[in-house]
């Protein structure tokens, strides 16, 4: 049974052995797979960047040409529409510089230590290989020695138990012969006294001889069993000590450093991800606040500042008189000039009256157009939302933008309320100053 | 002079058409390059996130076989390493589908918005024009009728001066009659007396002829100068409204919604980055959280659970009796073993202080390890800062993973340090229980 256990124990080294390569041929495995992975991921981002900045390039290229772009270099006061426009390419040509760090990142650094690993994780099996080697040759010494006493033990007990039997067997001899001598002695004759007497001595001999063979037996049984108590605590506690602690050791050894260098590896990469992220947002901030500076007041001076000949108002008309003829009103028409100043008054005061009205009109139109222009439909994050089955993302996309019948909807009505605008509107403000004519 | 003004107004209104036409141009051409802008990205994110996808899938693939993938499928608890790489490919999954709607809302809802923001212009721009078209001719109206009432005023101006000469001159020849009938009558005869006197009354009636003419010239000549005069003022009133007021309008009605809807369009279009962002920034975060989780303790527990059959202790070896043969220390070797058992104690003691030696040269020289392997060198920031001229970002790329020779003396600094550990380090530890024997 014993022997069957040291069988047992020798089989679980071989096997503990083969756990630990197996488990070092995983993480070279897996980290074959993460280089792999962030070589392929890299060529991705390189191709993505580069296509960015063509994007990029096609566009200012297109546009550095225009009068705008030349405003542009001359003083940085653009339209807000074509400063939007800018920076949006500005936005693309920042994303592509940034996807081509993070892929230069992946090559040059993440990829290196995941190798490094690799190199460390062979070698640290390599080297708790050797101190197993070494455990499991101290651990087998102490298991053959212990079987190799047991077997002494077992010996010297076997022949220390023959030796008593042996013993037991003169003493009963001894016995017997004491028992003859104990006949009445008249009708026995004198030779025969003689010979019984020197058969005692004999049997007294081998008696001491085997009583002494038994006890030099018994004392060596003795020891060897203390022996084999002893080096039995000990084996347990050996084999206690190298499953309890050793072995935990080992995987130690394996495992040292492991963790942290993948810990690092990956934090390289959370590093980069991180950072394309917050310059990425960086960008969108800055397009975000020219979004916010669309402004058609601003624009609109712009404009007019661009053609001054077209938008400056001419001088006034002045009084052409006929030669050396000088204003002053005369008698003969002052009645009727009264007259006419009344009507003008009254026609005055009614223009007012409708302009009036007008201005409501319009305002209140211009008013409804404006909610309607500046609905905010543009929040798209439910397009984003990531349920654990990501599955369900694509559905959603669809709908981001308003169906589409609800937008002719809406554009109809927009439309219609613009008629209405343009009905009322400005095509009635300037009817003012004409109409003093109309008397 | 006057003339000349309405030639310049004339020149001007065409003027101001031509450029608000070229606004208009302007804009239908910045909204076209927008959609072809958002057109050509849509494209590349379509391709980025297939790459991305495909990425992902490949590596899937090869896991999903793999022992640990089942393992996965059962429990969800991994080695902490693998359930990073698997955290990895979900990212990459994640990304992939992200950009794939930032596509799609490029392409359904963004470049749709410009679209109909292009079409507004247009439509804007021709109602503008409509309205302009009004605003010219009565402006035309009012300039003609100043320039025809200006000349009217001249002309009476002038018949009434002619009929004032005509009269005065009249005046002359009568005072030349009246200064004649003053001579000495004596000497004259009778039928020259009868003469004079008719000359006389002819004078008389052609003088209040011219009179009254004189009198209707002037009047009306003073009304066409009110006339004028009130005319004068209205049209410089219709004008500098017209250049304060309407053409202000006018610029508004190309306006109307323009700013507003290019406003939504670009929220659109960061609204979706800005989701995209936050989606990628919760992958990394879990990817984060399961770095932080890389535990070499729990994995080795694991790795031993996985074979229980390899690591689990072995029983403890019992004493085997020989036949019958009890435990018990006996008489005649208790003084040895009492020698023996002091000769244990002491060396024991000696081996308890050398392992005490062992233990801290161990412990510190692994603390010096673990001090290697995680120290912080994983942020790539400075590779992500953006100089106005971003010129300088690609430069520091390379210094990104700390310069090669450096790296190469720090792992020869390391891997010395481990020759140490080992050499002092585990293979010490379990030489106590065999030391026993060694007596």
């Amino acid at each position: 049974m014993s022997s069957l256990l040291f069988l047992e124990i020798r089989a679980q080294l071989v096997e503990q052995q083969k756990c630990l390569e197996q488990q070092t041929e995983m993480r070279v495995q897996l980290l074959q797979d993460l280089q792999d992975f962030f070589r392929k991921k890299a060529e991705i981002e390189t191709e993505y960047s580069r296509n960015l900045e063509k994007l990029a390039e096609r566009f200012m290229a297109k546009t550095r040409s225009t009068k705008d772009h030349q405003q542009y270099k001359k003083d940085q006061n653009l339209l807000s529409p074509v400063n939007c426009w800018y920076l949006l390419l500005n936005q693309v040509r920042r994303e592509s510089k940034d996807h081509a760090t993070l892929s230069d990142i992946y090559l040059n650094n993440v990829i290196m230590r995941f190798m490094q690993i690799s190199e460390d994780s062979t070698r640290m099996f390599k080297k708790s290989k050797e101190i197993a080697f070494q455990l499991h040759e101290d651990l087998m010494k102490v298991l053959n020695e212990l079987y190799t006493v047991m077997k002494t033990y077992h010996m010297y007990h076997a022949e220390s138990i023959s030796a008593e039997s042996k013993l037991k067997e003169a003493e009963k001899q001894e016995e017997k012969q004491i028992g003859r001598s104990g006949d009445p002695v008249f009708h026995i004759r004198l030779e025969e006294r003689h010979q019984r007497r020197s058969s005692v001595k004999k049997i007294e001999k081998m008696k001491e001889k085997r009583q002494a063979k038994y006890s030099e037996n018994k004392l060596k049984s003795i020891k060897a069993r203390n022996e084999y108590l002893l080096t039995l605590e000990a084996t347990n506690a050996s084999v206690f000590k190298y499953y309890i602690h050793d072995l935990s050791d080992l995987i130690d050894c394996c495992d040292l450093g492991y963790h942290a260098s993948l810990n690092r590896a990956l934090r390289t990469y959370l590093s980069a991800e991180y950072n394309l992220e917050t310059s990425r947002h960086e960008g969108l901030d800055i397009i975000e606040n020219a979004v916010d500076n669309l402004e058609p007041r601003s624009d609109k001076q712009r404009f007019m500042e661009m053609y001054p000949a077209a938008f400056c108002p001419p001088m006034k008309f002045e009084f052409q008189s006929h030669m050396g003829d000088e204003v002053s009103a005369q008698q003969p028409v002052q009645a009727e000039l009264m007259l006419r100043y009344q009507q003008l008054q009254s026609r005055l005061a009614t223009l007012k009256i409708e302009n009036e009205e007008v201005k409501k009109t319009t305002e209140a139109t211009l008013q409804t157009i404006q909610d309607m222009v500046t609905i905010e439909d543009y929040d798209v994050s439910e397009c984003f939302q990531h349920s654990r089955s990501t599955e369900s993302v694509k559905s959603t996309v669809s709908e981001t933008y308003l169906s589409k019948p609800s937008i002719a909807k809406r554009r109809a009505n927009q439309q219609e309320t613009e008629q209405f605008y343009f009905m009322v509107g400005p095509c009635k403000c300037y009817c003012f100053s004409f109409h003093l004519h109309d008397i």
